[in-house]
């Protein structure tokens, strides 16, 4: 079941979160090579791409059931797809924003413009000044309307780009009308309940980390 | 060596990545306590915050030196600083953002509003309509002026928030002006010489993964 199969027999057998952390790095590049009319790639020529070892490439893709057949590399527009369709893209994610400063406005604008699998469908923001303009094709509601919003809309994915002392319980109130999934701008650490998901975006932590790479690297 | 010792003895030896990572989310927990208040903390209390186990706790701070003393517990004002200074943020950083759209709008205001160890010295735009505007305390310049600038100005570390098709280029002349960190927005993997380091945040890939995981999480 290595080269030359196309089935997700390891699907369920729990991927280790590095490979899983690989595979939109992956879907990145493949989706260039698409773009550029790419119809297929070695392992080889992926590796001197992505700068990855063609042994770990092989390795990360037989987690998934390969792919690829020997000598004639893998199929780019397969490919793209099948991670797609791993990475749960082919699904369509409907976003509300909540928070809509320079950051929510950043993220509703990447989402409406990039991708196609995730679409946002409602803007909030505390603050009533920003109440009826125009971001991404939606009108900013003010907070207060969130609740009756999530009640009769379906929303897959809240982004959490408020303050952390807001965010907390902005959280607390979408997890109890059922949103199950959140990407967290807000330093703090989301508790959530089992079946919740949380992608933190800590963009304090990455500058730190950066600066220990600095001190490193002097 | 281990407990009660102050002494960064392994600096020098290699930390793993994994424990590097993980040293800006105890500078997080450990300001917060300093905010409160708070003098000394066990590691099995900080663990209970943390929701980490406390023999990780020991065993990553063990890793600088320790910093704790068997029945005493860290002392948090003590461990914050000297977590601090492994992180290099005892330094001050100058730091220009090149883009200044509504991301890097977000984020010259978070480096600014933040923090003492990161300054906004210089703001880049290629929208010539931008120049002048007022932010963070600064004026946006053109991006034409930027060259000059970094001949000019001790510059630390650059913010690319500015479209992929740009970064590269933009990357490679500041590489070449001498600066040596870059906080990377743009969807690309910029490569850099020996000596240069980059700290990624991939947007997409972020999202990407909060999909996968609300597939595994069905």
């Amino acid at each position: 079941m290595k080269n030359g199969s196309y089935y997700l027999n390891n699907m369920e057998k729990g991927i280790s979160g590095a490979v899983v952390r690989r595979m939109p790095r992956y879907y990145r590049y493949l989706g260039e090579l698409l773009e550029a009319g790419v119809e297929r790639i070695s392992s080889s020529d992926l590796s001197g791409l992505m700068h990855v070892t063609a042994s770990q490439i092989r390795q990360d893709l037989n987690n998934f059931g390969g792919f690829g057949q020997q000598g004639y590399g893998y199929n780019v527009s397969f490919l793209h797809e099948e991670i797609g369709r791993i990475l749960g893209l082919i699904n369509e994610h409907r976003v509300i924003v909540v928070g809509v400063g320079n950051l929510g406005h950043a993220i509703a604008n990447y989402i409406s413009g990039d991708d196609q699998s995730f679409k946002v469908v409602g803007l909030f923001d505390a603050d009533p000044g920003k109440s009826g303009q125009s971001l991404a094709g939606l009108a900013i509601q003010n907070i207060d309307e969130m609740k009756d919003f999530v009640r009769d809309n379906k929303v897959d994915i809240a982004v959490l780009s408020l303050p952390k002392e807001a965010a907390i319980s902005v959280a607390n109130e979408l997890i109890e009308l059922g949103v199950r999934a959140f990407w967290n701008f807000a330093h703090i650490d989301l508790e959530v309940p089992e079946g919740v998901v949380v992608e933190n975006v800590h963009l304090s932590e990455s500058l730190m980390h950066l600066s220990y790479r600095m001190t490193e690297a002097e």
